[in-house]
């Protein structure tokens, strides 16, 4: 595969939470993976002699490969207090939400090879003017594609999973499993599996809305009624897709084997096993993008940052699942 | 802990599923693991030769204990055709029917000292008059306990759930997930830590219903109105109870160490975590009951049967787990 050409851009997320430790500690490991090069938009203050790493300040992307090997590049993009771990401010919120806007910005144009996103406090954000559900809407929409075509995979080494409907109460589950929005996330999903991943026949595994997968009907008709037509349109298109599937068997490694990647019609379907099996190095990464953006499959942990337990391997996976997603798109999106 | 007194009484269910084939293979694993005498009621024909397996014909669980060492003791309750694997048959349904009618009569008698119930085809069986959901509820009437007071608990070596609703549509779980249902479930479950297992102070997790137990109410009201309110209530009572929690973070290896035992507000909330564990040595547990009753944790299997490809990790984990309880009833029941 070809090399990756540009450096990675990482938000810092909300300052007082455990971004910043993350990502010195992935750096700090940098030899220890196959780690692309990257730099942090955010305030360098913040970054400044954290757990013994070394920080540049950079003022151009291009200068983060060459600073790479010698220190953590900072693009100093804010000027505030510093932040003091587990004590959210507003200051810190404006901090991480100039760094989401220029190093999404920076992926947009093709100077940062890939975003990726560090946590951010949505609660923190509303208080400082943001206006989205959460960093996938903002950078979808800062790409020009509508919130409703971006769509969140959580990936892990063992599985892959997109929620077809995501932050709504279980009781609108029902409603919201249309017809359009399974055909719409199979597509989605197969077009993904192949630009990032290289897999050209992607399978694709459908969860049933009900346990048992109805049933037969028995246990809910919405298998039969939506779910079952749906996927016969895809399979008519050729797609390879299975299901729907109960859900319950279909998350061990046996079962696991048989599909790239696993669409649920909710929330919980989906993030159990995700969390269950990768809770320390799933990746959540944005489809439907033209940019690659990834993110660590986790909160700002503010009751544990600053003290030097946080664990990063969520962040690396992240790092890593971008240039896998990187790499590939050379080869599929041209 | 005092010696298993009783043998054991396993149902052979379907005998066109699966299940003779793992009984066989159980018993001729029996020296690998703690094993507690067990007799099969069924039809001898059904076992005769099966797997290179000898079998005895008792007539009176009394003589499996002795036998046991060198035979396979069948109590043989059913004169018929000898049933062909993947073939289910009227005939192969009765013999499963007279078959659980047999062998959890004996255990409420306390000729048997627990019941295992083989994997049944409900949809057989409602073709020879059988009136039940499943087994549990038929199981937990022939002991006199109304349905809604037997509690389906699973659990693998990690992990145990209990759902709280549970065949059932998706769409009805929010209007089914009561006050008193929370209540009952979580007090059958303290019992039952104790009763079974030893668990003299259990600690119990409840998941949230909606995404991220409702964030705050963002996501659902159904924590704050319904959830919350019970689990104080279960809290002033003195149980050990936290929730409601968000699912999808409460399953992983580090989560688990902080509970006994898991209540989830529906079927794929509970089983998904558990089969993703343990789809291969899980097993199905009935609270409430005056006597021990469980079961492996799957179906019939007809496409496998009789392909020597069962696996019998389920059935000898439902042994191992029902002579746990029993000796831990001989203390804590009397």
């Amino acid at each position: 595969m070809p090399g990756v050409k540009k450096p990675f851009a990482l938000s810092c997320g909300d300052p007082a939470g455990i971004g910043p430790e993350i990502i010195c500690k992935t750096w700090r490991q940098r030899d220890s993976f196959d780690c692309s090069p990257f730099f942090v938009a955010g305030n360098s203050g913040d970054f400044d002699g954290l757990y013994d790493v070394p920080v540049i300040k950079i003022s151009d992307p291009a200068e983060a490969k060459d600073a790479f090997d010698k220190a953590l590049p900072i693009l100093h993009i804010y000027d505030g207090e510093i932040a003091r771990p587990g004590e959210p401010t507003l200051d810190g919120a404006q901090c991480a939400l100039h760094s989401l806007e220029i190093a999404s910005g920076l992926a947009r144009s093709g100077d940062a090879g890939a975003v990726i996103t560090a946590p951010v406090s949505k609660s923190q954000l509303y208080k400082v003017g943001f206006r989205y559900p959460g960093q996938t809407e903002f950078v979808s929409e800062r790409c020009g594609i509508a919130r409703e075509n971006a769509v969140m995979m959580l990936g892990g080494p063992s599985l892959r999973v997109i929620p077809m409907t995501t932050h709504i109460p279980l009781k609108d589950v029902p409603g919201q499993l249309t017809h359009a929005l399974i055909i719409a996330r199979t597509k989605s999903a197969a077009k993904a599996m192949t630009r990032n991943f290289g897999i050209e026949s992607p399978r694709i595994a459908i969860a049933g809305l009900n346990p048992h997968a109805g049933e037969n009907g028995n246990l809910g008709d919405e298998e039969k009624l939506v779910m079952q037509p749906a996927i016969d349109e895809l399979l008519e298109q050729g797609l390879d897709v299975m299901g729907p599937l109960p859900a319950d068997t279909m998350f061990h490694a046996e079962a696991r084997s048989h599909y790239d990647i696993a669409l649920c019609p909710y929330h919980d379907q989906a993030l159990i096993p995700l969390k269950t099996l990768h809770f320390f190095d799933g990746v959540n990464m944005t489809l439907g993008l033209p940019i690659v953006r990834t993110s660590p499959d986790h909160g700002t942990a503010f009751d544990i940052a600053g003290k030097n337990v946080a664990d990063p391997r969520s962040m690396i996976a992240a790092i890593e699942m971008a240039a896998t997603a990187v790499a590939h798109r050379e080869i599929y999106d041209n």
